[in-house]
């Protein structure tokens, strides 16, 4: 049990113990260094029982012997001596470990062990465990650097990072630093025995300093903590953006063979990342610069984006990116327009993007002018300022600050949030942030990409943040006979559901399919009605387009092929439905994921599916808009719109019948394995399921 | 004409002279300052009638009174003095002018005319001149900083850059040296009046200092220089890489109204850059880091990155950007593997990506061994090793040497090319450098992204270089009529092409089309006959499925349908062919390009063209390995695999029959608009145009 007091003692200790310091180890310089650079010395114990003085400092044989409170423990000790070490720790008070050492899960199965005794003792004493294999974590917001790696972060802002990779942890933070996201927390969770992600993530979405959550993990160990936490960080308007490896069969093996956790189906991670409203990322730097804009924006209100530049180059590229990722540069209004054109030179444009053109270096009050403008029209949610600014941490006195400043005033006029962008990544000194603080421009994005792709990341979930934030609708379970189940067992759950099926007469004898035949219109297919057969096509158990006069020869037919072809299977007659004409078809499907429950897959049937193997794919529950999100997501979707004469789908009507098999699925509660319809036949307002499957766990 | 001695001039000048050189002119600041700290202060003269001394140095009333040859003369003053200056460079013995001062085509026809007339004097004098509206340029390898922007590049390496816009220039460069891309050259071309982007690279693709060459342009204003000289790079396997504008509506809207120019059919940009091997970005920094891989590795061998890295995290997600961009991370040869265990701890794995674990922080030579063993494994075609590099300009000791050093010995001992790449983007500074430098490292990449979209876009060019390289074939024209053409007149065209065509017989009466239908097994397909008709369709004159005793009647009824429907049209009997079943269909079509000539289209007809909206197209001549590209790019193209039962696509005779048209087209020369052959029936070996168009400019 990881406690909300263990987590404090973690993120918020105010005294801490090096159980293991050495001046010969790599970690214990780190972590002392930061802590004393941070002005902790006096708080900072140094434990060794067999070195009177390690860094210049005195040492106490345990933490015990140092007679005061322990808030945090860092463990720097071999495996063997690490169970005293926390015990020792959790004497002098500790609430929180951080088990720096590796030599555990990450070795094989005899550290694995060592490492689950490890946490069976930190449970029993009621710590917190970090860890093992750590590097530790830094509360900026606090200052408090409780990390075995250099130069910790010290300007704090509104992005908490938790990296499962503690080597990558390095580069992540220097990247932060460089692009000017300024973080609250850096964390890093090693092999998770005891505090996981997850843990982090509930804790940290309640703390007023955390506006954005970035996290690069292979595995996601707590499935439904993560998602309630993500659910909670939906509904506060702050953006969880996550670098999730393993997308890749390659990946994937890898992140088993050092961390051995499994990733997942990655196509589930991305529907139920999306129904979470957690944004993913394929990069360190697009994962840190999403967050530092989502801390920034917050929920922006209209994706359309704004972009005011003094280049031209600059408006074109821009305007290819936007396209590229779908976002949004919309015409400016009538009136916005005019505004702006009151101010621009006889050869400018009045355009979104706008090209302040080089009279804005002689008129700077033209950025401001524009910007305050571009910023009030009503269908801009985001400005975007491309301008340079000074790279070279040189000292040498910067030109432009008269322009940052007119930006500044500019943005401070704006309704919509606006983002300083400069046209290439650069980084973010110390020079540049001055240069930014004193024009008041609250955060920069570095480079054009970063900015666009950024931006409609987060615009998208703004989009979809409320319904993320929903809590899902617990159904009523429907009691009935598992096992397994014939077409016709199905055909009634479906029915039940309110799942429109295809009429259909269940027969036992030639006499009774002809006159089954003869009672509809036109031609009939006849399937064989068996539980103990899965592939009726492939034992002759399947005939289509057979006319009435036919039906009774056909049934028996059927009924000698499949039962020359199994033997052992029940068979349970024939069923007899009209045939319909060539439409659209729709794969509906229900499977259960361990980690995540069910999920609800749709496809289009026929070529399509054959040819783009393409799906959608949406955890439980959906409603029909989120329905229709999906079937619009497809590549086929143009399917829908009516093609080669036929007439277009009613979507209210599909998206009706998808979630109520959807509904169906969940009330059939965790011992259903699969839901099946297929095909589900759609031509304008007739929506009816061809063929249905239910499967129960064995 | 811009000759060679007048490109040599703008490129390689040994004097100077600024015309309109003036204290207040920040053209004239920084030309002067820029030639000054250069060293060429004694070849650099002022000329001003009015002031006797700028920047602290006496004037010359005129480039004439210097008394002394000028080769590049910089015009800064205003339209109505500028032809003036030029005749005063050029009496100086100028054989290049830059016109640095704006007032031309930019701002409107009034503007245009003054650069036209500037553009005959030039010519008539013989001088090249690049502009008006530009920067200037900086020829890095020969110490040339003939440029008015601040801070030009010193550190020579092999990428020349050229950039239609100025604005941005100045961002590419300081992306460029940032990023650790050294630079040949850095050239702005403004309005292109008479120096263009295409002279440029024709002139650059001969320098043995160039090694690839970055070009940002929104039009192509010489498409066949800029193909010869295209053709020219790939032969000398320089790569060209290319940042264009205008994939958007609104980025092309947008480069009009800033430069006069249309940006083309972006489409066929794609196509005819695909056909040249020019390799196409959308960033600024994706142009300049692909350049600089491209600079370094040269012609790439294989396909297979291998990566070393000490961090598991950077393993993974390399793999899933190798994959998001079909880059090949193939799995090492038994042989590599073993040689890597070899020095591998005991819980480390010697797969690609290769995590050589943090033994590497303490067996340095684990480094060089395993880059040394992953660089000449034979599936490998580049080596990518990803570690840290200091980014903090303060002068602090870099701990890390050793392991450099390690990594830089490992490169040299791979026989293929071995990049340095950083985990994110962060400035490569004098630190840096020098740290690469002392380590013998040849090359960095800024981030991983960076690195593996890179050297997979270089990857492909390596693949395509040679068929681009090739000087396309001349085909024999042939002379036929034009004029209006009937499907009559279309399949005879076709047929003599060696295109298959499905049988038919041409009718003019009831009792014909009777005998005609009778002469085919199973019902036909009859369609009106005229020259006058482009959609026979809508006015009754097609019919399918025609059964031989209603093919008398059926006649009849189609010519009156189109008789009155088109009481104008000439008709010319009816069409008979056999009806043949559903098949996988093409639409292979061949339209012209003003700038580019015939261009070659392929898509899948049916409902997949709908619903798929996709075409592959290709400047002709294509030969059969070509389509096979492009129809294996199309993203239906799993249908050719054969679906729903139907048997695969004879690929080699669809490429045949595809090659055919595309010749047809070449062959029937400049005064055709349109040839297409739609649909081309593919059902196994069964290739057979159903029906053909043939469209001639009026």
């Amino acid at each position: 049990m990881v406690t909300r007091a263990g987590l404090d003692a973690l993120l918020n200790p105010r005294s801490f113990a090096l159980i293991g310091a050495s001046d010969k180890s790599t970690f214990s310089l780190l972590v002392h260094g930061n802590l004393d650079a941070a002005g902790h010395r006096e708080r900072t114990f140094l434990v060794n029982p067999r070195s009177p003085e390690v860094h210049g400092r005195a040492t106490y044989p345990s933490c015990v012997a140092i007679g005061m409170q322990v808030d945090l423990a860092f463990v720097m000790v071999p495996a063997a001596r690490a169970a005293d070490a926390i015990k020792d720790a959790a004497a002098a008070g500790a609430r929180a470990v951080m088990v720096l050492s590796s030599g555990y899960a990450e070795t094989g199965p005899a550290g694995r062990a060592r490492q689950e005794e490890l946490v069976e003792l930190a449970d029993s004493l009621g710590v917190a465990m970090l860890g093992p294999n750590v590097l530790g974590l830094v509360n900026v917001t606090a200052g408090i650097p409780a990390m075995a790696l250099s130069d910790p972060p010290t300007e704090a802002g509104g992005v908490a990072l938790i990296s499962q990779s503690g080597a990558s942890c390095g580069a992540m933070k220097d990247f932060a630093s460089m692009a000017g996201v300024n973080l609250s927390h850096v964390i890093t969770v090693g092999n998770e025995a005891m505090v996981t992600v997850a843990h982090l993530l509930d804790h940290l979405v309640d703390d007023d300093s955390v506006r954005a959550v970035a996290i690069f993990m292979e595995a996601i160990r707590e499935p439904a903590l993560f998602a309630a936490a993500a659910r909670r960080a939906a509904r506060q308007g702050k953006a969880i953006v996550v670098l999730k490896a393993g997308r890749s069969e390659l990946a994937a093996r890898a992140a088993a063979s050092h961390t051995g956790a499994l990733v997942g189906d990655d196509r589930v991670v991305d529907a139920v990342f999306a129904d979470l409203g957690v944004i993913r990322v394929d990069t360190i730097e697009d994962m840190l610069v999403t967050a530092g804009i989502a801390a920034t924006t917050g929920r922006i209100e209209r994706p359309g984006i704004g972009v005011v530049s003094i280049s031209g180059g600059a408006c074109d590229i821009i305007a290819d990116l936007a396209e590229g990722v779908g976002a949004e540069i919309p015409e400016l209004t009538a009136a916005t327009t005019a505004t702006v054109a009151e101010k621009m030179p006889d050869f400018g444009h009045a355009h979104n993007p706008l090209d302040v053109t080089g009279a804005a270096l002689i008129d700077t009050d033209l950025w401001e002018h524009a910007i305050e403008a571009v910023g009030n029209d009503e269908s801009i949610g985001t400005v975007v300022v491309v301008n340079s600014l000074p790279w070279r941490e040189d000292g040498r006195p910067f030109y432009g600050q008269k322009y940052v400043d007119a930006i500044g005033r500019g943005m401070k006029a704006s309704a919509a949030p606006a983002l300083y962008v400069t046209q290439v990544p650069q980084p973010i000194g110390t020079q540049t942030r001055e240069v930014l603080r004193s024009g008041g421009v609250p955060h920069v994005v570095p480079g054009m990409r970063a900015a666009v792709e950024g931006i409609q990341r987060v615009v998208r979930w703004s989009r979809d943040v409320a319904r993320a934030g929903r809590e899902p609708e617990q159904v009523e379970r429907l009691e009935v006979r598992k096992g397994r189940y014939s077409e016709v067992d199905a055909r009634g759950l479906l029915e039940q559901a309110g799942v429109p099926v295809v009429p259909a007469l269940h027969v036992h004898s030639a006499a009774e399919a002809e006159k089954a035949a003869a009672s509809f219109d036109g031609p009939v297919a006849m399937k064989i009605v068996s539980a103990d057969v899965a592939h009726k096509s492939d034992i002759g158990g399947v005939r289509l387009g057979v006319t009435r006069e036919h039906a009774g020869a056909v049934h028996d037919e059927i009924v000698a092929a499949c039962a020359a072809a199994d033997p052992d299977a029940v068979l349970d007659g024939v069923l007899v439905s009209p045939m319909r004409a060539p439409a659209t078809e729709l794969l509906v499907g229900v499977t259960r994921s361990d980690e995540w429950g069910p999920v609800l897959a749709v496809a289009f049937g026929g070529v399509l599916v054959e040819v783009l193997d393409d799906a959608a794919l949406a955890p439980l529950p959906v409603d029909e808009a989120r329905v229709r999100q999906l079937l619009t997501s497809l590549r086929g979707a143009a399917v829908l719109d009516g093609v080669r004469g036929r007439p277009a789908a009613d979507l209210d009507s599909v998206c009706r019948a998808v979630v109520a098999v959807g509904r169906l699925a969940e009330r059939l509660g965790n011992d259903l394995e699969s839901l099946e319809v297929n095909p589900l036949r759609v031509h304008g307002s007739e929506v009816e399921a061809l063929d249905g499957l239910v499967l129960w766990r064995e």
